[in-house]
């Protein structure tokens, strides 16, 4: 069950947005929505970023494709079926399924952006998806939120979205995201799949700017089992609609909403760590006084990623000598050891590379037992911090992966 | 239980070697042997390779140190606590230890080698241990080779260890090894502990040079869960006593021997992932045509680490979109996707990039049912190769590292 997090009370719509969700039959659970529609207003503008894994799925390539030419109007988005390794015919059902939208909502086929999520290697069910496009295509509307992040999830427990509003200049604006994820979660560069709407007014790269910096600070500081998706995606997309004059890096309130987006891609990334397969912790790991912020996430990720540190953190083990392992193996080559201070909380269990002087078994247990618990690791060599935000591994995730297929 | 080991049924004494083990009360359970005394006859020479991790333990620090001054005449190990991350207590019991061990045989300090393997960060019962070490001296003998393999177990289920004879210039020349490790295994450089012994009679340089290739062959080949120990060393010690006349590297014999090094670290090192914690399979990752050994190194590791492709491999699903999904992030920047192929035992799985045309589940599940299992990835970029051993991410994993210290 999730860490610490509940679905949202209340989505906020986002003018010149309109979505829908249903079931078309591509999950084995006839009962859960698998297909989602998203139209936007002509005028729309939009940014993403996208996984950097070599094998990135057929929808990663068309839709980088299609963003190349022309703003998008409309997103496609299935779960239960990732359609990535599926070669040539993986591209034409992707490109097929773009040609259904554009005809079902009256645009270009290059204004449709297709994602996919869910087991890899396995055809799309086309016949399925082309009714299944022709049936929510009938049911856009502007309220449709909670459906569409309960639509994308796959082993997800719980849907994760958000909304914000800020106001600029007298201007409310409104920022309303959703995501899915839940394992093989070690995005690089993009997230698992994020859609973020706005109806700000703002130029194209703005938009990327406040994009790309967000996700670096949210996405890109999350682990679960340091495995990188095929199919990470994150869009942000903004209408227009709200009014404001129209945002740039020069505008007075250029730097409120690049916040506001961060604070949702953030508030998304930890949901996702909150609902990592099998947690029963979340896990901040805070890396400071590193000689680099390089230096900093290599010791945090090193520490995020050791199934040492994530079983000890499952039973509640203040088994400190494995985060010490862990820093001292992150690739420091000239790391001296009488350096490195560790905190669980406010609790100093390491001091100068070796056992705290006044650090007692029972502080320790006192803090393991917390849901929520932040290892906190000095190293002595500079200025640069980095914070990244990670789950335990339990018997669970093993349960969840090897089961998943059958 | 270790997948495909068993006890060897008979270890060859070394001329030269006389050993024993006992239980001194250092781990919980009194019934088992915990400190393993070896004493060398004079004229032995050593050859070690030790953990890169910074926060190599107390032991590591003082064995390396004495080996700079003079060759060992005798190691002491004890398992049940590592000694780690005990700062200047730690390195004070360790050379106490040697000290002890000195009296007891009538040498040096810094002719005493000690070694730790166990729980981190806990101080050594200093009591127990020097009791421990009078009791111990008294019952070296020649034939302890069992016991001594035993003695220096702590999550492994069974002792790992081999031997070898080979005759050079029609002198017999005899090879025993023994290794402990099951979890917390990524060794860098060297490996968890293993000690062999031969009665060769080798230079220092040599025999230094066939350490060092055996040790990059074997134990810097396996991984269990990406954990990189404080505590790995690797002794090799040769005493000299078959009267074979001196090896180096020009002597006729000298390959023939470098092969019997290889050979034994090997047994040992694949000893180590039969038994790795939890263990259900003994996985070879096989990747080839790489540009360089080191690319191929990363791919293949890169699929052993990925807790998805374990769990897959514990749920014996053939689910190579995890292993596709793993090479893609393996950090290949020009990685052409429509090069890659990969097998499972004798079956072809992707091709191209893409699921092999003729490839069925069937055959898929076929192979994944099986105790052992090759995975071959060919990357199309070029000549060089590398193989590396590993373990499943089984339940027992998760209860064997969520329990240990409780």
């Amino acid at each position: 069950m999730a860490v610490g997090l509940s679905e949202p009370r209340q989505l906020l719509p986002v003018a010149g947005v309109r979505l829908a969700a249903i079931g078309a039959g591509i999950k084995p659970n006839k009962q859960r929505d698998d297909l989602v529609m998203i139209a936007l207003d002509p005028g729309t503008t939009c940014a993403s970023v996208f996984t950097r894994n070599a094998f990135c799925a057929a929808p990663v390539i068309v839709a980088r494709q299609h963003l190349d030419t022309t703003p998008p109007r409309a997103l496609l988005i299935n779960s239960g079926n990732a359609n990535a390794g599926t070669g040539q015919q993986g591209l034409d059902d992707a490109s097929e399924s773009c040609a259904r939208v554009a005809e079902a909502l009256g645009c270009l086929p290059q204004e449709v952006l297709p994602f996919s999520t869910g087991v890899i290697g396995e055809n799309l069910p086309m016949t399925k998806l082309n009714a299944g496009i022709e049936a929510v295509a009938g049911r856009l509307d502007e309220n449709s939120w909670m459906a569409a992040a309960r639509g994308i999830m796959t082993t997800d427990t719980i849907a994760k979205a958000c909304s914000r509003q800020i106001s600029i200049d007298g201007t409310t604006i409104t920022l309303t995201g959703f995501a899915k994820g839940s394992g093989m979660i070690h995005p690089d560069m993009a997230t698992m799949l994020a859609f973020i709407f706005t109806d700000a007014n703002t130029d194209a790269d703005f938009l990327r700017h406040c994009l790309k910096h967000a996700a670096d600070a949210s996405f890109n500081c999350i682990t679960v089992d340091g495995d990188t998706s095929t199919n990470d995606a994150c869009i942000l997309a903004a209408t227009g609609k709200s009014g404001s004059e129209k945002l740039t890096g020069a505008s007075a309130g250029s730097a409120q909403f690049a916040v506001a987006v961060e604070d949702v891609c953030t508030q998304l990334a930890q949901a996702i760590i909150r609902d990592g397969e099998g947690a029963t912790k979340f896990v901040t790991v805070h890396v400071t006084s590193a000689a680099s912020v390089e230096e900093a996430r290599n010791v945090a990720f090193t520490i995020a990623h050791s199934p040492l540190v994530k079983t000890a953190l499952f039973a509640s083990d203040p088994n400190w000598g494995r985060i010490l392992a862990a820093v001292g193996r992150a690739g420091i080559a000239d790391l001296q050891i009488d350096g490195v201070d560790i905190y669980l909380d406010d609790v100093c269990i390491v001091e100068h590379g070796a056992r705290a002087a006044m650090y007692t078994e029972e502080q320790g247990q006192q803090v393991m037992k917390r849901d929520e618990i932040t290892i906190t690791v000095s190293v002595s060599r500079g200025e640069a911090a980095a914070t990244i935000w990670t789950t335990d591994l339990s018997h669970d995730y093993v349960t969840i992966n090897s089961e998943y297929r059958s």
